[in-house]
């Protein structure tokens, strides 16, 4: 749900939500929220009351917005993107991989009339920035949601899944060629010997933890 | 710089960046790696060395394109986006939006060969999740650094940053109607009493700090 959906169009015309379109493995639905106002200029905005700058995006078309996705399906699950929300990781985009349907509410201007914020089953924030455009974080939530419905990637993807989720961070990867501008791969890679590539992949993975820390 | 830029299109005909990119205020180019490839498939991946799933974008098609990045401004800051780089937050937004130039390199696929995080100035991470394409990311940090550069947002608009970055999220703001659907604007806002308005709205801002430590 956004007043300017047309800057999906590349995002989902692309990778593996096309892929997922296709093969009928998830269906996306951009609404307007500019279809569901009653003036001639379908104004979506007004200014804030007891003063501040910018503007806000009124209630009454978001609220009926939701009243039409909710017409086609009266259990989905409704997120509204908002600073204050839980951050977005990959424990949420699992938990959302499961949902039957959401609705993601993207704001614009200055954010959304208060009001707007009950609509949500949950309230979600993608990292601690400011962008002017809600659409952008919704559609990484969807990437990375979709990224988990079953057959989407392929069986050899999708077990690389699992070491990121046990919490290690990959260890370093190379493909061909075995040298390049004087930068070699470890030898140990072109070894053939399988347990010490195990070995030694092990002992260069890293904890997300780790990160975590050394990022205060 | 991508191997699919296409997605870029409909992300930045829009919004603050079309209107940075109208007013002169900043430029874009997106740079595909695969013009920099030399074979008949214009190949840019490739299988991990000592096995394991998926695919790895070469370095030699990168390394060949931030070449020609360089030839327009060899102090080009490069910031290769992935898992384990720094979180991206507002803070280094505010960084980047000093910069005179920056590179973004976005994977797909399972990742990078190690040796292109070697071009990195900078390894970034948008969040604690995993996503199919690093362009969404790349995508998400520009539009919060273009909105810091001077002229892109009205004054305004600027004045309300000041607040956020000071470590407050924002306090909750209403537009009309007043009443909506049995819901109120809290009296305070229409009364048109400043100092009580300030009052108001100091105590229901909320800390980012504070969202931090329920947030776990």
């Amino acid at each position: 749900m956004s007043i300017y959906p047309k800057v999906f169009e590349s995002i989902f015309d692309d990778g593996i939500l096309k892929k997922a379109k296709k093969m009928h493995l998830a269906e996306f639905e951009f609404v307007n929220i500019r279809d569901f106002t009653n003036d001639k200029h379908r104004t979506v905005d007004d200014c804030v009351y007891g003063g501040g700058p910018g503007m806000l995006l009124k209630p009454e078309p978001i609220y009926k917005a939701l009243d039409y996705v909710k017409s086609k399906d009266n259990d989905v699950f409704t997120v509204v993107l908002t600073p204050e929300g839980k951050l977005f990781n990959q424990q949420k985009a699992k938990e959302y991989s499961q949902k039957k349907s959401i609705a993601f509410i993207c704001g614009r201007y200055e954010g959304f009339d208060e009001r707007v914020k009950l609509l949500a089953d949950e309230k979600i924030s993608i990292g601690q920035f400011i962008i002017s455009r809600g659409e952008l974080a919704a559609s990484i939530m969807v990437d990375a949601i979709v990224r988990l419905l079953p057959g989407v990637l392929g069986n050899k993807e999708s077990l690389k899944e699992e070491s990121f989720e046990s919490g290690f961070l990959e260890y370093p990867q190379y493909t061909r060629p075995a040298e390049f501008r004087g930068l070699k791969v470890p030898d140990v890679l072109l070894s053939g010997n399988h347990a010490m590539i195990a070995k030694w992949r092990k002992e260069n993975s890293q904890k997300i933890t780790t990160r975590e820390v050394s990022d205060g």
